[in-house]
């Protein structure tokens, strides 16, 4: 075979749905020697990612740790362990996420069935409570921040609707974790998983996980075990929390990574972080519709705040457009997909690059090629 | 809360099982800032990893490829894509990671049968055979280099006597990869999986896999899908081979560490690295003899050679010395657990850590620990 590439990666402003640009810090801490998976200092640096976890999550709940692979290990982590097979579970699908919850909780012998909207619409208190007092499922799923159409679902009445009829709420915080309040306790979610390269601005690789004491009641009474071992919670939390019996090898270079980045977040503080990134949201849609382009999701109310999705004016190739960006300002953004293929932009402003000064640079680079298209 | 702490891990010598000792090239290379996940420059990396990979794997097989989750991830891929519902296992089951494999087995509904040996024991050709001709499974499973005993199971008769009946053969290589010859194509195994620190001196977090021409036919002729879509070979492939569509956002820091990682390898040469690793395990092994200790693998052609595992002698407390070792020296190593608890201790001698004047240094700390025990 020829010499393999020395990693020189090109350099990359990170404007899509994630991953997203990283500080330097992160970086830093990631490279630091390793420790053993069992070593105290290991140990510790867990026991504090978990306290600035539940800061972030928003959530009391003990059972808050990180699981050794991605987002969608997070999800399986979630559904494997509170989905079991022949139960009915209830998903509001409005995006390609919703039809992964299916798929998976499908693929674990589920019932499920589906209140359906169109990609980029979110569901009214009404609609989301009719649907679960109708169907009465045991587990209730839905997406926060849908990274496929930039919508944003509230919870606050699909939790009390599901916990009428004795539902959990398995909800999915891979983009707003860390960029937008998630609430996992005022909004009352049971279960909430999230990744760590979105709104957290950290490498990908983890995913942090939270759940409730009632959750937690509920797979402790499991009488079937988990079919997956690796994403196995009791065991995980054995490993983690109780006897720091070895489970498996926690990938600790990232969680290097995680803990300084969580750190970066408390630092600035969650709310000034939350504020921040409105902010920078607020002057993206204003400088987008300056251009000439309307944002998919009509209300400004359900948007998620750190994924913006213009929708793509007509006669623009979004292709060409993506492809300008990245070979000629190393500037990536993604497109959208499914029923939105062709449809939107789907632009990422989060962490390091949710100030105004890059805000306004994207938008001027952005335009240009807009214009050049 | 209180402040977190920066990361400033302790000096750490990893004498360990894994996670070992890493090349500070290594840790550079998985700093550099990331790209997206389906940025040319990232599959380009992926393409490297995989024919690099194929080198170390000693094998021709198209699907293999790297899994976003540690070694015990890979365990879950090899069984959830090869071992369906209802299916004879034949598991030679001879320590811990044997019994993880049982365990994961059984939670896919499958129907496990077992040849069991007392740990640190290894099958001879025709205990492997009759066994397997005798149950006539559909999936063969061992642990090539078991970490929790050191002993070395050959797997030449495993594979043929298993390929007789029609059965694929899945191997634990998770410890030897990178260490020892694994020589997949040769031994005729047909699931292969490993990690990544372990003998490829790497951070942990990636599955290194491969799968065989007829494995993947039989992975192709499924009719239930993986329970796991996370782990779904199928999917896994159309994401890093085919169509290059999103399945999830893989752990990009850590593919440039493996990528980096394997071309240490490849610049040493692998049949370099493999002599390096005897010469070194034949260094241990006599000062550890001229210590006076017994290794618990009685013959030198079934030990594992990065990973030795002496007797602790009459009178000595185990804990006490790798307290010592870890405290005084900042020198990991790990005990027995299981049946082999407080009766051996686990040493590893790989990557940089393989060399004559970190042998010697090793084996004077810890003679000195011993008589001060």
């Amino acid at each position: 075979m020829s010499s393999p590439t020395p990693i020189h990666p090109p350099q990359r402003f990170l404007f899509g749905p994630g991953p997203t640009q990283i500080d330097d810090r992160v970086y830093e801490a990631m490279s630091r020697p390793i420790v053993g998976h069992l070593d105290a200092y290991f140990l510790q640096l867990n026991e504090e990612i978990q306290q600035m976890l539940r800061v972030v999550f928003g959530t009391e709940n003990k059972l808050t740790f990180v699981i050794s692979g991605t987002g969608s290990g997070g999800m399986e982590t979630a559904i494997s362990n509170f989905v079991e097979a022949g139960s009915k579970v209830g998903v509001l699908a409005n995006g390609y996420f919703c039809d992964r919850m299916t798929e998976m909780a499908k693929r674990q012998g589920a019932d499920v069935v589906r209140l359906e909207k169109a990609w980029g619409e979110v569901f009214s208190d009404d609609e989301a409570a009719e649907f679960i007092a109708r169907e009465r499922p045991r587990t209730v799923m839905y997406v926060h921040a849908e990274t496929s159409t930039g919508a944003m679902q509230k919870g606050k009445a699909i939790c009390a609707a599901a916990h009428q009829v004795d539902a959990l709420v398995i909800a999915d915080v891979v983009t707003s974790l860390g960029a937008m309040p998630v609430q996992v306790d005022e909004t009352g979610i049971d279960v909430a998983y999230s990744c760590t390269q979105k709104g957290l601005s950290c490498p990908p690789g983890l995913a942090p996980i939270t759940v409730s004491p009632r959750a937690a009641e509920r797979m402790n009474a499991r009488t079937q075990p988990n079919r997956s071992w690796y994403f196995d919670l009791k065991l995980l939390n054995d490993y983690y929390n109780l006897s720091h019996r070895y489970h498996h090898t926690a990938s600790i270079s990232l969680f290097y990574a995680l803990h300084e980045a969580l750190a970066l977040i408390l630092e600035e503080g969650v709310q000034n972080r939350w504020e921040r990134h409105s902010r920078c949201h607020a002057e993206f849609v204003k400088g987008i519709e300056a251009l000439g382009l309307h944002m998919l999701v009509a209300k400004p109310e359900h948007r998620v705040v750190n994924l913006n999705t213009p929708c793509v004016p007509e006669g623009v190739d979004e292709t060409k457009v993506r492809k300008t960006l990245l070979n000629e300002h190393g500037i990536e953004i993604m497109g959208g997909f499914g029923p939105l293929a062709g449809k939107i932009f789907r632009i990422g402003v989060m962490g390091p690059l949710a100030t105004e000064a890059h805000v306004a640079k994207f938008l001027q680079r952005f335009g240009e090629t807009l214009k050049g298209s």
